[in-house]
């Protein structure tokens, strides 16, 4: 694999001023070519850390980039650093400062003189059209290494990678990308996919797996498949140990599953949330065209509007309390002949920090779907803050019903 | 100044799959301190490569921090990797395996032998406490150098860094924020608020002013005041230039607000939502103790629903359309009058990207705020995609509920 480096060089990022989507964007992209850089490092706007860092890189480096430093004014030191560092002559290139003046004048604007310094480029560079700003990008090649230098607004920066980085590393480099297989879980910990699938990962050579928790749950991302084959039989033998826990496939929301499965099988949805306060609601209504099977939804976040909407007994509430399996299932069913619609959904649970008694701690979380047919429930014990909580309870509930709805 | 580098350790940065916020993150809060990391290295899931990096930066550095790696599973090198470069032990550390344990036992599952891994650190260690997951953070000093190791999860990160590393930065080398002046205002654009306060900015010295705009609207940051009274005088100019435009301070999310409105003035609240679908009952049911206050919300998405919940006439849709000022202000009115609360909610739009017409365009939402005394109804006509027009609609209904209250 190429050996390739990312520069990011930018006060404003290690001040804590900007956030850096720039190395998210080409890291993203070489992904697609089957490149992961071996590291990213953001610098300052120093030209002694400039120097230091890209003659330093550039040794074991096939491909460099560097983002920033590319304008006209005294702190964008990029260029010459470079320059110093290959040890070429500044040249002045006619055609950037024919396209700079042409910009201003366009806007009736006067040209400053600070355009000659944005023509200056070391000698022997191949420079990439920037079609919405000023500076243009950069290839130097150095033997049979590349220097890629773009600037550091990311729109600029992304529309160069698009229309001419990205034809010169197919051109000298022929990458070709790998098939990546990415499986999105919930409901399993980390520790214990890792238990089930690991012997099914050893059987297969150069493969690399990385495991990615969020409060949602954990997506697994195997990357390194150098054929189809190999990709579909390692994707059919993870399905059959994770069958349960596995709810979608690549960037697949679980709002964007639920409204296909709607779709294709002709159901509309109702649903009544309590500790969720809607949040399930929000998620389904993502989705454009949502309101071809979504009705609606009721937030009843107090016991009136449990029995007002969700049709909830007095006695129900009473006798086993707001946060019951009792409690749920009346509320999916409640809510379905209410809006009358095909599934209803249910849910209750103590999102905290207050709220929790003896028996029913913070967290506990009661989830109901019913169906024409029947209707069934779940309990679940969440950790983490009040947000967390309605995050994973939101989750959970959405993959109950798309296990639910996958049944029918 | 101290020596800072920031160290991340993922191979999901360096493959694209996860943008790094943890980086950002913690350069703006080392920046209040005054510091500002020398640079930032995004690098790989290797011990080798992990091992050289800590190796190589710890010379010259005051403080590191690490994030990423510090999980159970194979991949998470960073906790080995360092007791290799400090040459310590790993050494069980039985608090950490106490508080797993509990986890999973108050969850009903088994704990999985991987929670030994977990509890594994170089002897020495200053174990920081990880409310919201599995893996503290942890401290290690070498000599008057600190390395401190945080989970890569950005919510576990953060909260390790504001309960445990904060403290330890105070107290081990003195670093205090200046005052900083935090103020929160939507509806109006970042060029405006600039023209509004210019001329009160440049009264003070050594001030830094950052504007940091969000899709909700721009917060002001004000840093390197150093004494209350400029603070308290700085806030009063600032609140008379933009008196309608901010909603808050500080860290104060728009819900915390209104709940806290709410409670002062005795109201409870009634929603009924379409374009929003949820967002704003979840932003408002964020708040501890919102129940009471809240006494729910009807995500009234399809016609029915907005007759049979919020009270709509069929003649009203008929004539205006469920995108109208008329539709709305029966909205508001007539789910106030449903769940009998001190104030109503009405929202409708049109999220898109389909459900567009020639006179209702993709982002035209109408907002409708009802008392027992009058209902007052807003038109705008926002910008983006279907989250960004929903998350914008939410702000902006919150705002105007804000305004109505306060007037209270």
């Amino acid at each position: 694999m190429l050996n390739t480096y990312l520069i990011i060089i930018g006060d404003e990022i290690l001040t804590g001023r900007t956030q850096d989507t720039n190395s998210h964007y080409i890291a993203s992209r070489l992904n697609e070519l089957g490149i992961a850089p071996k590291s990213i490092i953001t610098i300052s706007d120093d030209k002694t850390i400039i120097e230091n860092t890209i003659s330093d890189i550039l040794e074991p480096a096939d491909i460099v980039f560097v983002t920033g430093g590319l304008g006209p004014t005294p702190d964008d030191l990029t260029v010459i650093s470079v320059a110093n560092v290959l040890k070429r002559r500044l040249v002045l290139d006619e055609s950037i400062i024919n396209r700079i003046e042409k910009i201003f004048t366009s806007q009736k604007l006067p040209v400053p003189e600070l355009a000659t310094k944005q023509a200056l480029i070391p000698q022997g560079a191949i420079t990439l059209d920037n079609p919405v700003g000023h500076a243009p990008g950069l290839i130097l090649k150095q033997g049979k290494k590349s220097l890629i230098l773009l600037p550091g607004v990311p729109v600029e920066m992304q529309k160069i990678f698009e229309t001419g980085v990205l034809p010169y590393l197919n051109d000298t480099y022929a990458l070709k990308p790998d098939f990546i297989l990415f499986l999105r879980t919930t409901n399993i910990p980390e520790m214990a996919i890792v238990e089930k699938i690991s012997d099914v990962l050893k059987k297969y050579k150069n493969i690399r797996t990385a495991y990615l928790p969020s409060i949602l749950g954990v997506d697994i991302r195997i990357s390194g498949i150098k054929d189809k084959k190999i990709y579909l039989a390692l994707e059919k033998e993870l399905n059959i140990r994770l069958i349960q826990y596995i709810y979608g496939k690549g960037q697949e929301t679980i709002g964007e599953i639920i409204g296909n499965l709607c779709r294709k099988k002709r159901l509309t949805l109702g649903i009544a949330e309590s500790c969720t306060g809607g949040l399930i609601a929000d998620k389904i209504t993502d989705i454009p065209g949502s309101s071809e099977y979504f009705i609606g939804g009721a937030v009843v976040y107090s016991n009136k509007l449990k029995k007002l909407l969700a049709c909830v007994k007095e006695s129900t509430l009473k006798r086993f309390g707001a946060v019951s399996k009792e409690t749920v299932l009346e509320m999916a069913q409640g809510i379905r002949e209410h809006f009358n619609t095909d599934i209803g959904v249910g849910i209750s649970g103590i999102a905290g920090p207050a709220g929790a008694t003896e028996k029913k701690p913070v967290g506990l979380v009661y989830i109901a779907v019913g169906t024409k047919k029947e209707t069934i429930s779940e309990e679940h014990r969440f950790t983490g803050n009040r947000r967390m909580i309605k995050e994973k309870s939101a989750m959970a509930a959405l993959d109950l019903l798309r296990r639910t709805i996958q049944k029918l």
